[in-house]
């Protein structure tokens, strides 16, 4: 158990005997040292009423802290029914058997390729690594994305439309792709984008990525729906390790106002207000995982009770996050903190120059991965409407408003391009949470390695020495918005039957 | 049998014995509690005399109901072969044996995934359940179109060329999807389209939807060429459940004249006069299905003898359209009915300009789900076109003059593209047919909660709090009209060979 | 034997006794009652000198026959060799074995699908029939095309850029697809295009198609290189039934003008020269053919000795061809004929002005069915650029100048976009030809009546009821030029081998 | 051993003897006749130490030769370490083991099919003749290019997105394709590019090259990186053979012009300075290479030690390459040399035009094979901006500037369309290394054979009787630009796992 952090959304504790309550009529369950009396949420669950009551009256935090944001069970059960805290020594340990499928993926995570042999990040993301390395949730959760997942391969396929024109001839001895964001040092032009719930892939979730950054000069976006508590990932960081914030707002600001403040307080750098969310997107790779066993983690995903039967687990854990925000709460904003506001989910230049007048200092152009809006653009190429409509409006880049560009990025090239159109920075989510998930923190150091490799080959070779000298003549984004072709539509090519000819009946061909 | 339905075609009725013309030289039999003599149409008939002649001086209603429209026989029977009524109670019952391919389907349908699963209409139409549902007739009469089935692909393809210009920061915490439809109140800016002979597919055909369409107050357009009659739909009808009429117009007048007046006697509320349909297109699938037994079902797909014998089910239950069908007839549709009037297949801003004109309601954008003219545009594609056309003759929208758009839809986010760009509503025909063969009455609810889960999720997310805030802002249609792809010719594929390189002879490589 | 047929090239005549010529040192045969001294040709014959020896002293008619145009021995033989008449009655005959891959064939041809089953022209062509029943031979020759065959794929898919823009609500009663070309009646707007070789795939070769087009009021245009001489072909026309020829001039310009105006002495009614073939192209199928065994068929596709033995039989085939021709013949055609005079292969604006210029009849947009430059654009999209040059130059289109298109025609739809392009009429040949090699004359019949039948139809739907009816606003040609895509590069992709990410060694996925 | 070469980068000689120094703590080795103290560079070396120490205190010429650039040991030692001469009888020979694997292989190579079947350049590449045929590390690295592979395909598609417009009617009897390349006779528009390491494919390595080219009239480019050391190359030429020679800069400039001053001495008649490759490509094929053996083929793909584990070969042989090479090292090579210095991997209208100030006297559009910056645009894609941009600056073609194309040749008709576009002549490197690799000199001469043909018959087909006749308007380039497709992602379509629909759970479909 650790010592008591600090949770965004309460801090009531109070001590209190459970053995008693351990039945559907009175169910008590401990999470991280604190009873709840969850007898009238047994129901409500989306993993069922079942895994819950195989800890009736014990101690639960083991199955539900790989699966649950740490603000789940607090946000679900309203306050009356937050009992205090427990001696956890006192309550009887339920005995975890470890399953055939379980010890299968062991098996295969000990015969994963040694780090040497990934040479790309795409290498981390393979069905051949994570794919069979993660537990079926893990894959479904972070894979998915919304819809006919058109714009998550879009977002891939944006940037190889995006062609180079290098240069040649200059001395390019000497190249560095170091930068600053939002004023803050970054060995790499890239932060780490926010991505929830680290723990489904790795038990230390995302402490990975915190000690490999703070080794390396990265920034990290804390995660609201981090799986680690917001305290442990600051405890873990380098003192002045700079770190931003990514934020859902809930529907009860002052929940909101206390987190923010806490975050400025520990000495974040940056508060990316997600504004692309108002619901979570319908993933129906998450929605599809079927009902596997008893197993906390795969019951999460079972096809929940009544209405609410088809929703995953992206709807569960987001029913905090609230869709009247507006642009009528940024001066809100503005006064409970200083750090720079940068609103993550920007699309289109309306609302970019909407940004900009409203005093912010920077947006992000992103379509959430892919799992919100299905058949929006990429990030990338709205940057050149963007980019477009802000010339018009003050300098170009504007050093007082940053525009970050995340989704699809695989390669140093890829952020490169994005830089020349004029971003500040990239963020990269999936690919270091692959990182983590397969090879914990060394797997993200070696992504780290990966990126500055191709970053010190790119520059060289476009004729680049720092990041000043890319400049938009040295890329062709003519093809970006030309759509020449829409990721493949899987669902409706899996009901077309195509036509057939006419055949001679006994005819082995 | 059921009280005495209105008939459209004839209201004749007299009754007699029939047991001793049961050969082929004098064969009568009863159809719908009416008796026919049919002796000389047996070599005309497109399933064969042989399937016939089975049911001989007895009761063939429930052989000939699935597979024909109610006026088939009728059409297809000079009237003096009408007999008249019969005691159905007095004739022999034959016993129909269920084949072996029959049992596999049942057991088939009975491991059915359960509703919980299905996630997305595609999940209905797909070749896992629908296909193996289906009798074979089934699915090549609803899944077939015409030619190279180019426009059936392109339908769906269009909308995926259209990309989402999502704005930020709204107070979406309502979010409305409700509309009116040519006055009649929607709770979805999606209509039920015509699809004809629903019994193929369900015992109960039409009347799925219609029941399903009262209860959550949807608007059916029944087709002609329902396997129910009429009234049996219109009976089953909530009462002021909202409903339109599709017409196929009859060679002879008078006969569309009664069926337009009884439809509006009975209330329904919009007249879908088919103008893409002077013939009905060669649909190869369909016509391909070999002859598969003595059933009726396969029956009507075997080829047909003489020069009919490669024309299809489509072409044989047809032939009363009529193709001198013009605009000339256009006021005299005026003349009989008060209803708003819509065409239902223009493609044209020259035909958008000359129905404003002729002075109907509305136009569909339609290419009769691919079904007729192969390589024709998409509906939505001509949306724009049409659009810019109408815009210079008058308000756009304009209230007084619908635009709707149909196939290819299988996604809400497809029906808010079409919206965006204009239309005044969507229609969804093979998406909710397959809802309702796979799952009966049930299924076309969940499709309905399907559409409205999306609806919500896909609003907020687009700023959009209702569909009047859906705005030609909110899309990049610019890739729409490029034709960036053609899909895939299969035919010609298949004939293809491709080029092969020199090989070493002996190598297994 | 057939009556003395008026051949091209040579008309002498001589008898003579031969069975004393057997060997390699004297080597005489007979073909078609003639007797050749090929002693010295042994060496040079294409398909190598041990299927000649077979035959030495003897009648090889039956084996020279399928494989070789009627003038390939004259032409490739001095005349001097040319040793006169035989009565063919006093030589032996050589015993042809039927091999067990022939035995095969003849029984899948006798399982192939009965006509009715035959829906468009694609079937016939088809690897399921057309594939398994021509010898490997004749599909070699016939489906080949040059180099990467991009320029075969591309003739297709370019129909299928254009997208239809159909009219509604006209009387389509009765709709009329007839024509005149070149001031000829047809019952389709379309004739059967020169393609070499027909008895490769069928015994009576291209006589099936003279007698159907007789029926049925089809044109025909007789190749140079047909396997039945001129005048079998002529004589198996019914009187009156036009005809056109297809010419490659001779390097002997006196054969070339005995060939042209023997046709117009025999009622021809217009001389199509070929100008895009100076010489033939090299067609990698063709050519990749194996030595198969002993048989003829196979044997003059084995690798020729010295340095012609990778050329194939087209090259072999054609040395006759005059490389030299011009545009300065062209009045010397004028001079020796009266028929009208149209170049077939013309590509380019500038070409078409010039043959207005030169005052021939007409042009066929053509590449030859994508058998010689590949890579050279379809006819179907030169069409717009020709148009838009000869409306400069007087009417559009011009009753005194017509321009043709073929290549990759399959459905009546291909045609309409044609003629809605402003084609006078449109050329099949692999179609035809398929259906001959398949079904023979009954074939071809079929393949006219398919044609009809969509014409019918897709006239009816674009609301054209006849010819004159159709204009280029009934199409969207649009994509027509942007080459959206390539056809695929089968022999790069065969030698590429995709990039591979890392993976678990011991894992089976 | 031959005799004494000349060396670019030493000529220093020294005579001792080496027994005693087989150990790890001392470690001589002899390459080429010169000994070598090896002992601190054991750890450093890219294929291991164990290598190494087989051949310890003897000859390792024969294991070092097939896959080390001539000067790799001596750049690579610091001189201190270079002992001397040895005399090579003196010492043991090492036993080479045939392998099972190369036993394999050497069977393959007895099964190639003849040279007869060889039909075009794709036919020596493909995967059943040289994948099979090669050594697997010499199919890593020449197959390889640099990152997701997208450019070395592109090169070729790009290509294909040329279309011809052919001219008809011009007298085609005589066509002639030779030209001159820097004022030197070619027989073909071709000349031979570099490429590296030709040993690894073939035992005689670039001296198939050199060998062809004198018999058939082509120029050779002598890279620097070749196998064979430079003055072998030059002695394997006939005399007034006419040469290139490839340069990439060394660090120490002395060498550079003591090697450009020796080629220039030899009669080299052109420098081609490598102006893309600042540092060698990360090339993920090569690079993933697994260790297979104690071979020293294989060994050097072996992952490196420490930091330098994944770097490959590439990286291995290149580090003497200066990135500091600047436009302001131009003049110094004016200086140090006659020969006409031409830019190779130029790539935008800006550098063309700073070369043309700078007074070269040419440059190559490159883009080194895709090997260098992926997502590079293809040469013949910036030819067209190039060729815009030249003709503000002076005559086009210009005779005193010449702009060469390389990358994705496969065909004589690329080469044409290159031509047609103003490129003075072309570069094929892969396509003739694959030809020896496969068949040795006899390959490339087939290789030679091949275009030539293609060359006769596309110029025929274009009615251009000699390069001059080449104009623009022969082709269509008008979709190049348009990248109207990426070459496919396969690295993320193998991580991207396409969605799925809902099942029967227990159904064989």
């Amino acid at each position: 158990m650790k010592s008591p952090d600090f949770c965004w959304y309460t801090d009531t504790c109070i001590t209190q005997t459970i053995s008693e309550h351990a039945s559907r009529d009175s169910c008590w369950i401990i999470v991280h040292g604190k009873v709840y009396d969850v007898t009238e949420f047994l129901d409500e669950h989306p993993g069922g009423s079942k895994i819950i009551l195989k800890y009736a009256g014990n101690d639960a935090t083991e199955a539900y802290e790989p699966i649950h944001p740490p603000n789940a069970i607090i946000d679900n059960l309203s306050s009356e029914k937050h009992l205090g805290d427990v001696d956890p020594s006192t309550v009887t340990k339920v005995v975890k058997v470890t399953s055939e499928a379980e010890k299968k993926r062991q098996a295969l995570i000990a015969k994963r390729p040694p780090l040497d042999e990934i040479l790309n990040l795409h290498d981390f993301e393979n069905k051949a690594i994570a794919k069979v390395i993660l537990p079926d949730t893990a894959w479904a959760y972070y894979s998915s994305a919304s819809d006919d997942e058109i714009t998550i391969r879009e977002n891939r396929a944006a940037y190889q439309r995006v062609w180079f024109r290098p240069r040649i001839l200059r001395d390019v001895t000497v190249v560095d792709w170091s930068t600053t964001i939002l004023g803050q040092k970054s060995s790499l032009p890239v932060y780490i984008s926010a991505t929830a719930l680290g723990k489904l892939g790795h038990p230390d979730g995302e402490l990975n990525l915190t000690r490999a950054a703070g080794k390396h000069g990265v920034i990290q976006m804390v995660p609201t729906l981090a799986s680690c508590s917001f305290d442990e990932i600051l405890d873990a960081a380098q003192p002045d390790q700079p770190l931003f914030l990514q934020l859902y707002v809930n529907r009860d600001r002052s929940i909101t106002k206390r987190y923010v403040q806490h975050a400025e307080a520990r000495g974040v750098k940056g508060l990316f207000i997600t504004v692309d969310a108002p619901q979570l997107g319908r993933r129906e790779k998450d929605m599809r995982m079927k009902f596997v066993g008893d197993d906390a983690g795969a019951k999460v995903q079972e096809n929940m009770s009544g209405v609410r039967k088809d929703e995953g687990v992206a709807r569960a854990i987001s029913s905090f996050i609230d869709p009247s925000l507006s642009w009528k709460d940024i001066p809100w904003f503005r006064g409970i903190t200083k750090m720079p506001i940068i609103l993550k989910g920007v699309s289109t230049p309306e609302d970019a120059i909407l940004a900009l007048e409203a005093g912010v200092q920077g947006i992000v152009l992103s379509n959430h991965g892919g799992r919100q809006l299905d058949t929006s653009r990429s990030g990338l190429e709205n940057l050149i409407e963007i980019a477009a409509a802000l010339k018009t409006r003050g300098p170009w880049p504007n050093p007082n408003f940053s525009v970050f560009v995340d989704g699809g990025v695989r390669r140093a090239s890829d952020v490169l391009k994005a830089l020349a159109l004029g971003a500040s920075a990239v963020g990269i989510g999936r690919g270091f949470l692959y990182a983590f998930c397969s090879y914990g923190e060394a797997g993200v150091e070696k992504a780290f390695k990966i990126l500055g490799e191709e970053f010190e080959m790119n520059l060289r070779l476009l004729g680049a020495r720092n990041l000043n000298e890319l400049v938009p003549e040295m890329v062709d984004a003519s093809a970006l918005q030309a759509h020449v072709s829409t990721p493949k539509d899987n669902l409706f090519d899996s009901t077309y039957q195509p036509l057939r000819l006419a055949e001679i009946k006994a005819a082995k061909l």
